[in-house]
């Protein structure tokens, strides 16, 4: 089959060994794929992407960037043949989604990033039944392909949980940022401050719900989150629990994921806030222990998500509840998409490109 | 009145202005003063340390430290004398502590990092009234001048939301991992693992309670942990909210307070661990965010103590709840503590020494 192939921090279309469903597998002819900021990551920095997916003990990817590699984790396509030992509940021809994984004898393998298992840049990909999830309302594969990216907003917003009081400021407004602001709308929280030095980006962030969108050349964002999220001295401040305070608990989201982006958090926040690490900083970073322990600040790292976020930000899609079409900003064929991975490193133009294994140019 | 004076990162035994009890204040005689890290650390780097307490947008601290500052915020002593407007419930020369700040025209001000207010290391201190925590069951200055140190370690350990099935890991025995594992005895969280180099910390963490006492040349205080932590295969791992968990969740309690120590346990503690950050690092610091998002984990970041934690730290003292007598390795006169705070730049062996403003040598 044709597939994107990444080996030796290079692009090429070629051929790749289609899979064969294996036990409790379906084989799917993927009908979208949309291209993720850590395929880029891992791109350009190969071994050192491995070898920073195993730091601290995780269970890491195992993949040799110096051999074939199909990426793509952000996936649709139809169910074209079951393997052996199927329940076969979903009738051949349905679009579905998975969690980018493959239960294999009994161990969780990677997709999308794996010498084996060929992910999304592909015409055709093995998915694990059980794993399924069949895509609701008549949904187009193009928009059912950002449930993953989504999930990973949901999951954010689900640990910082959130409290009404709360007031959110997204620190970048990428794809992980434009979830993150999606999920907040969507849980009620308001006002949603939002920051992005790309003006493409913030009128997407608006899009997707952001109540104050800044350009950080031209304002503070903390300045505009203290203007939204001030109580006023006659009513809130008395209140209990809120006595002496000047401003309501600030929950940052980091969606920018480069280094010194939580130090600078950590500097401008109130006391007391929370900051919600999302965005994926892969190389060493610096910062000053004393704006935490100053402020008694809390940081919560977190990562993708987990199988009933993922299903449930597929509902959030397909029943409309988040209108995510804004987001996708290009779509091509495999041989464009060597071009869409070079313009996706210029943020100001594009959020979502969405790769189509079976457009012919 | 004589005191130990600090001027350009030198100590010497002077005279100092006796102050007089404002409106609502007492003049005391101090009959007790811990040492603490911090004041070592405010001696040898002087404006640095006050630049760094306002770091962040903090409050911070109002010292020159090119003109005389008194030091000493762990301190007790005898009410000599009330200034205007005092209520007098508690009799003169009644033993008292208190946190040392010092309400005038309702600014609070620091006691101990001031050029105004002398701190403990000086005959005669000035409180607020208020503020007051009068010394309970004739417990002797010396042991009620351990009251701050050990509400920093309750403190932590309140903002550590500890569960009866966390277990807790203290990394660095000095004052302040010994408060908090006292604290953790006190909440009977159990076991207490604990980790230091010197043996002499080690011997007090155990007098402390700590059950599992580490040197770290010999073994990773991480796999002492696991050892203690594991969940039996047959029953624990299949408890709700448990199933395929191998281990307890881990609380860390960061107690050290050097560059890279917050990075080594992000990088050997579990998935989901938290790390309490009660260690002070004022230093510029490095950590890789990789650790914290491949194993979710949440740091937080406290610091001292409310006047609530502050008298219940003094109750658990009184009450003989908290057996702190071990803590303390040495008494010193105000000649003799000079001597005393170069003694305690090796952590090997001491604790805590209390200066004795009126001993005599």
């Amino acid at each position: 089959m044709r597939a994107l192939i990444m080996r030796d921090k290079e692009l090429r279309v070629g051929e790749f060994p289609t899979c064969a469903p294996g036990q409790g597998e379906v084989l799917i002819k993927v009908n979208a794929c949309g291209i993720c900021g850590s395929d880029i990551h891992a791109l350009k920095h190969g071994e050192e992407f491995v070898r920073q997916s195993k730091q601290g003990g995780a269970l890491g990817l195992d993949m040799d960037t110096r051999r074939d590699v199909v990426m793509g984790h952000e996936f649709c396509g139809e169910i074209l043949e079951y393997g052996n030992d199927c329940a076969r509940n979903i009738s051949l021809g349905t679009n579905v989604c998975s969690i980018p994984a493959l239960l294999r004898n009994n161990v969780i393998q990677t997709l999308g990033y794996s010498n084996e298992h060929p992910g999304g840049y592909a015409e055709y990909m093995c998915l694990t039944e059980s794993f399924l999830e069949p895509v609701r309302n008549g949904l187009s594969p193009t928009l059912a392909a950002l449930t993953e990216p989504m999930a990973v907003g949901l999951h954010a917003v689900n640990k910082a949980r959130l409290e009404t009081n709360d007031v959110p400021l997204v620190i970048g407004c990428g794809p992980v940022g434009l979830a993150v602001i999606a999920e907040l709308r969507l849980k009620n929280i308001h006002p949603i401050v939002a920051a992005d030095f790309s003006p493409t980006r913030r009128k997407l962030a608006e899009a997707m719900g952001a109540d104050v969108v800044v350009d950080p050349n031209e304002k503070s964002p903390y300045e505009s989150w203290q203007e939204v999220a001030a109580l006023s001295q006659d009513n809130d401040r008395n209140r209990p629990g809120w006595i002496g305070q000047k401003f309501r608990p600030a929950v940052v989201f980091e969606c920018v994921g480069t280094p010194g982006v939580i130090n600078s958090i950590m500097e401008n926040v109130q006391h007391g806030a929370r900051i919600i690490v999302v965005g994926v900083c892969m190389e060493h970073d610096h910062f000053h222990p004393v704006y935490g322990i100053n402020k008694e600040l809390n940081l919560q790292f977190v990562v993708a998500y987990n199988r009933k976020e993922f299903a449930q930000a597929h509902r959030h899609i397909s029943d409309g509840e988040l209108l995510v079409e804004p987001l996708i900003t290009g779509q091509v064929s495999l041989d464009d998409s060597i071009n869409a991975f070079e313009e996706l490193a210029s943020p100001d133009k594009h959020a979502k490109i969405i790769v189509h294994p079976h457009f012919k140019d």
